[in-house]
């Protein structure tokens, strides 16, 4: 005890000589100012899903507040300036079949679409090779070799598998203890013996989650390929990443984020900018929903956003173990978009799509962004999640540097001289978190799966992740919030 | 465009009628008065390695001020009332050799230790039938066939990978990648061939982590056996899960709580409660730390939390992708304890340790936490993470009778009429977040490793999760307490 008391001693001692200064008087702080608020339901977060549970409430009677973090609407859903007053697509952006639910509300808010460009032939380039192949999706990449074999028997199991995944509770597949005890990366190496079929089925994992195969259970992967359809037609790894007919058929005119921004005015000013939210209350009247400027009383609120995200809000009374400790266990991806502008989508001329695959480089994938009138030329590139980790703390040129070498190697050398290039990284972004979506790691979707929707109290779950069909995509975001306004509605 | 101007109109018209209120006064919020302070570094967490970077900071002669958001220290070191002034171990309990610097803290806290009562046989509950055995660890529990050849082969061969991961540096041991592709589970399953093996390689996993062997990445699994040690000694298996020689040797007397009780005491009134930091933002000229109640100016800050919890402040500006994305996938183990004061601890005349493992049950795991006097008798359970979540809403009568029948299956009759019962879960434990520790699922360490430690700007990072030597563990919050202040007195 002795040594305790010298210690307190040398504590204070030091505390004084070094001078932490500690004042007792209290000042309110500037963020403290706020606007109190009631409504029957207040929606945390203005993108796809946010934004149509408020529409379907509002329709339904219910008085409504949406608080968005950000200063606009759409969350994911984003229009990249370019620098002259136009943007891409710096988020979500296609549309594809069977997308029922964002396809209605972009009819709804007079959005049009256009077939994503898709003539001529992708590029592969692998060990220092370049090559072109014409089939749509993944299969055609594989040299013509037994590896086409080794790639098509791995996939008609997946197939076969994916028909097992009830869609929206993967956790009840027959075998889904099995499928998520591993990662889709030690499926891949059990189910299959060449380099390329084991490349391409890493490079599915990559261009749809974002993600490295190592990090994904291998029934999340599975359920993500069943929930690729809708109530009538079966999901398919095929509809996930094909163009013609699948995932990525078409774009939208003026970008996607026409519809939510159409969206957020149609609901007026119940939709308020600059209010992230800090912290939910449940009492028992109730909700109170406290956000930088506003606080609002509510019988109900609905918490749009992915699990991750969600679990930064300060919850009182604390969650339910399986929801906190699901927000721990539902990881963002980590995707990254880089843009070139040219004048013209010059790898037309060239018979090229603008669609590639790649195993180096900082770029692992690339899309012709180009405007459907083609009158000049955009490439995007998806910088895969290892190497835009390595930029992290690099210089803006060295990370275009970096964009620009894979382009070239991809599309030739007048790729490397864009009239201007822009880049969109969502791993660093406070209130995203990283896209697409959030992703299980083997063992949350058996054990946590059911917290994805499960309200607790008054607090109910909305966002993509929590769909059944198109999990991941702006078609799901939409699923969510018409599925959370009836649960919503029905509970009121 | 029709159709949008018909939902504007039928938005704003429902709202009204709906009779959403909007107030435009404004108003201070109650938690917005903020006492202003000023110090060289401000400490986020008065668990152990806040405190004792605290300590060394001050020693150092710097000054310092630690923000905690519960109303005691210590964070997952906690004494749980048992209802009648006396306390037992909730969280943290066991102190072993090569702890070295929570061995050193202890003694100069003046809290002294005891053995963990060690003598007799152990209980193995399987398959509806209770066994004894009598080797410590996990290999004296399998029945005398081959699979004690199956499970010591695996062990072998886990011993002989786990001298080959770097400590504190898994992500660069030559087959990291291989082993961070896969979880734990994948590996036991492709290492061993009795159901005996593979349910003691869970219940390894159950009871070190409080995590299913499917969640945890086999790097991360060997990286915390290899963090067994200490400078002299390499990490094992064996310490890492025996009594005696091992990491469970000794506990405190008076609970280890006194250890952070009077280490915060000795710290005086730098050490500030209920102050839950909610922003940290970061300026030319230093930090400045939000608190409920209090913002402190400083010019560096460590974030002395799981990676987890540190991840829901809001940091200004964002960090890095590399640690805002770590801190999405370090999951919480779901670790709980159960607890029955008996009169006397009846099983040591019956010949038995207390200690157990079961494969049904609430409770997977058991320990002797009686006084070193033995004057009375408390069983301690693990309630494993799969049952605890089960129990998520259940009123407390049915978590008690389930425990209980642990016991009662474990420990016979005389177990299940305890004087008193008590329970600590820390899965919903919102400080917490889980615990015992932070785990890495497959492809964490590998992509974002680095991140668990690499300060941020003025940014630093502690606590057990980032310790070489045992991590997870009272020893390694200390070490990284003590790392910690090094690392920021040579920034100053």
């Amino acid at each position: 005890m002795t040594r305790v008391s010298r210690r307190r001693l040398l504590g204070t001692g030091a505390l004084t000589a070094a001078g932490a200064v500690v004042s007792a008087s209290a000042a309110p702080s500037a963020a403290a100012r706020t606007a109190p608020a009631t409504a029957d339901v207040v929606i945390v977060g203005a993108g796809l899903s946010g934004l149509t549970a408020a529409r379907d409430l509002v329709a339904a009677g219910r008085s409504v507040i949406v608080l968005e973090a950000r200063d606009r609407p759409g969350g994911r859903v984003y229009g990249l300036p370019l620098g002259d007053g136009t943007t891409t697509e710096g988020g979500a952006e296609f549309i594809g079949p069977t997308q029922d639910r964002i396809t209605a509300l972009t009819r709804d808010m007079g959005v049009e679409t256009f077939k994503t460009y898709n003539t001529g032939k992708n590029v592969y380039y692998r060990n220092g090779t370049r090559s072109l192949y014409e089939t749509d999706g993944i299969l055609g990449a594989v040299p013509p070799d037994w590896g086409v074999i080794d790639l098509q028997i791995a996939l008609f199991k997946l197939g076969d598998m994916i028909k097992d995944v009830p869609v929206g509770e993967p956790w009840k597949a027959p075998k889904a203890e099995e499928w998520d005890a591993q990662t889709f990366y030690t499926w891949s190496r059990s189910n299959s013996l060449s380099s390329g079929a084991r490349f391409l089925m890493d490079a599915f994992a990559s261009s749809t989650l974002s993600m490295r195969s190592q990090e994904v259970s291998l029934l999340y992967l599975l359920h993500y390929a069943a929930a690729a359809g809708n109530e009538s037609t079966p999901g398919t790894i095929d509809r996930l990443i094909n163009t013609k007919d699948g995932a990525q058929e078409s774009r939208f005119a003026g970008g996607p984020e026409q519809v939510p921004i159409r969206l957020a005015a149609s609901l007026g000013d119940i939709v308020r900018y600059n209010a992230p939210v800090r912290s939910i209350v449940t009492g028992s009247g109730g909700v109170t929903v406290n956000a930088d400027g506003i606080t609002v009383s509510a019988e109900r609120v609905v918490v749009a956003m992915s699990p991750a995200i969600a679990g930064r809000i300060d919850y009182s009374p604390a969650l339910p173990a399986s929801r906190a400790q699901l927000t721990q266990r539902y990881p963002m991806g980590s995707i990254a978009k880089f843009i070139g502008v040219y004048d013209t989508p010059f790898w037309r001329a060239d018979g090229l799509t603008g669609q590639s695959i790649a195993d180096s480089g900082a770029i692992d994938a690339t899309f012709d962004n180009s405007p459907p009138d083609g009158s000049r030329g955009i490439l995007m590139g998806f910088m895969n999640q290892a190497n835009i980790r390595k930029l992290d703390g690099a210089p803006e040129s060295e990370v275009r540097a970096a964009g620009l070498d894979s382009f070239r190697k991809l599309f030739g050398d007048k790729a490397a001289a864009p009239r201007a290039t822009a880049i969109q990284r969502w791993d660093n972004e406070t209130w995203s978190g990283g896209g697409p979506t959030g992703i299980a790691p083997p063992g949350a979707l058996t054990a946590f799966g059911p917290a994805l929707r499960a309200p607790c109290g008054p607090i109910h779950w909305a966002g993509t992740e929590t769909s059944d069909y198109w999990t991941g995509y702006m078609d799901g975001a939409v699923r969510s919030g018409e599925r959370v306004a009836k649960e919503v509605h029905a509970a009121l």
